[in-house]
């Protein structure tokens, strides 16, 4: 057998990463923005809060006309007034004095910290006897203490989660600017797969990788575009992905696992237009005989069709290439990490990078990963994962007892 | 002052989330079920795969016809034939022969492993060479491995994930029957509140508390339905409530953190037909004066209007009843936990379980978590912030170096 390729390093393919394009921006409703990806930086263009707010029902006052009250030796504050809520309060609060307020109520001038409800006891129509010395600041959130103006709130590039539309709501923006869900062709190939409405005879099996890699799209932001299911043969393969390439951002091919699929595939790709393979074959496992191609600017990948091992592709390779599209920032938030102890040891071979899907296990305090065995068709073994586990390429193994990193999956 | 309200433990109004309905179902395409909660249980109509599948290319041969090759002392066998991809093999393999077979063929009746075809070599047209042994079962995805035929593969209830659409791919399920999105009725409150789009005259704010909590209804399954901003009178909001608990599955209202709003909210959910207050404030912070009611069967909140303490009650308390509604089953997964070490001290109040904003910070191997300070007033602090860490009722604080649970925000 001769060795058909010379396997490229993870590192190395991700490289490609930033050679991708990023897909169009858009304005959308700041009401439909979460999972979407800020197009433009949001600078404060005004102080947040842009005045001073209280962040208690009480009295707006001076710090210093209340330090030493206490139970037995109360301060005496005269009751300027009250402040209305959503309203510029028209008068000033010196020393000895006090003002109503409520809570968001703007803070009257020269007044700078508020005195709880709790803390006081009304004298009267026009004084209150003050319980508690407060500090200055104490109670009131400053102009300007959430963001200055002109400050640069939101970057491009960053993932919006309910917070960062809090923040785009501060500030008046909507619609927003934001890029588009790329979209992403998906065809299957294979000879032997039926769609999954259709009854399969014997030696048949229904579709699954377009659906595995439909969700993971859906999943990661961008939007599936289904091509079908392809025979194994070189001319509706050619069609598909011209059709594929023209229409979407990425095209992802899956199916052809048996060497004689694989070249006609690769066939079928260094046919296209403005073409080339970039890389066959990586030093991963599962997914080993990927392919990565570009076509008039566009990636195009060759996944191994093991409804496991398209996963896995997806998951470690293919997704930094689709948050790129999508326009999320490498600076920009990764997804946390979950740490976990390994329940037995998992053995590996040198020079490529293992993945293998484990099962969180939470016993008392401690949470243990349990990797799962069983042959990369096997769907079931990632229907029981909760992630992978990375093992290096230059680890023969990781032993039981270990901390590992699991890679939600 | 008096002390207006006794506090629930969180556990006790947790207790809450069985008596809520689930969300109807409905039957939809299988490409648009990521997200999404399965209704009925999956049990398998036959095995998958439904046949013994090869997962290499090679020769299909019964193992015990290979034991003791080696390259020294090749097994010779004679080729019976060519398994065609999705074609049941009209001929079996006995002693001594084997079948080429492509990844994904029909392994033919009696063969029970595959030798890979690196390690054969062809003797003219029917004759080969094979270099090593294999076991049974070797390179074969037996007929019923991934699944059994009448085994449960989903339970009613699952979140469905990308592996979990391809095992409904598998089965044939398409549409399939999901609980409905539940849809979530939002209304602001506060006099100080306006539309995001118009300009606020000072002593206003823009409505952050929509935005953030429909995006935490979208990221959690639901539909958000803004019922806009309601002025701080009990009459507007009795309105905007009724409808919103008719048009909806469960009402969320935001603001009110002056005790005279929160009164009059009280009022005007007591107020809707068949209403009964269930739960007058929580023991935790923040989020202490959060309201939970119930009127015609349905859920109503009332949560503090400074923005993050509304969102950390959406995810600390009203999530789960949000996860009931989607019809996530209580044995389904939860997210997994991430666990940081603690960067300070976090001094705590007996009685309540406290929620602090944290930081994670990735070290070389170690992931630690740094306390977010700031009033809970300020968004940039859940702009910062991953997550939350939960302080016990009956802690005084964590020590600094402590390993703590991280839940994601």
């Amino acid at each position: 057998m001769k060795d058909f390729f010379n396997v490229t390093p993870l590192e190395t393919v991700l490289e490609w990463v930033s050679r991708t394009h990023r897909a169009g921006t858009e304005a959308i409703e700041l009401f439909q923005s979460q999972g979407r990806v800020l197009a433009q930086d949001l600078v404060a263009d005004d102080d947040l809060p842009p005045f001073a707010r209280s962040t208690m029902d009480g009295y707006a006052v001076k710090a210093r006309s209340t330090f030493g009250a206490s139970e037995g030796t109360p301060a005496y504050l005269s009751v300027k007034g009250s402040v209305a809520m959503a309203e510029r309060p028209y008068f000033r609060v010196e020393d000895g004095e006090a003002a109503r307020i409520p809570t968001g109520g703007m803070v009257p001038e020269n007044a700078d910290s508020v005195v709880m409800i709790e803390h006081t006891d009304t004298l009267g129509e026009t004084t209150i006897e003050v319980y508690r010395s407060v500090a200055p600041g104490q109670n009131v959130i400053e102009k300007g203490e959430d963001f200055k103006k002109g400050a640069t709130v939101l970057e491009a590039g960053t993932l919006l989660r309910p917070q960062e539309a809090g923040v785009l709501a501060a500030f008046g923006k909507d619609p927003i600017l934001v890029y588009k869900r790329p979209v992403i062709g998906i065809i299957s190939t294979g000879d032997e797969v039926v769609p999954v409405t259709a009854v399969p005879r014997t030696g048949s099996i229904r579709d699954m990788n377009t659906h595995t890699l439909s969700g993971l799209v859906w999943q990661n932001g961008g939007t599936p575009r289904s091509y079908g299911i392809v025979k194994d043969q070189k001319a509706p393969l050619f069609q598909a992905l011209e059709r594929a390439v023209m229409e979407t951002d990425m095209v992802l091919v899956s199916g052809g696992s048996s060497v004689g699929v694989r070249d006609f595939t690769l066939d079928a790709i260094s046919s296209l237009a403005d073409s080339k393979i970039l890389v066959h074959g990586i030093a991963i496992s599962p997914g080993k005989p990927t392919i990565l191609a570009s076509a008039t600017g566009k990636f195009v990948w060759g996944i191994p069709g093991h409804v496991t091992s398209a996963m896995i592709v997806f998951c470690m390779v293919v997704k930094p290439f689709l948050d790129h599209l999508r326009g999320i920032a490498l600076s920009s938030r990764e997804a946390p990490e979950i740490r976990a102890i390994l329940t037995r040891n998992v053995p590996s071979s040198q020079g490529r990078r293992d993945f293998i899907r484990v099962r969180l296990i939470k016993k008392g305090a401690a949470l243990y990963a349990e990797p799962i065995l069983g042959k990369s068709g096997l769907i079931h073994t990632m229907v029981r994962a909760d992630g992978v586990i990375a093992v290096g390429m230059n680890d023969e193994g990781v032993l039981e007892g270990t901390e590992v990193q699991v890679i939600p999956i």
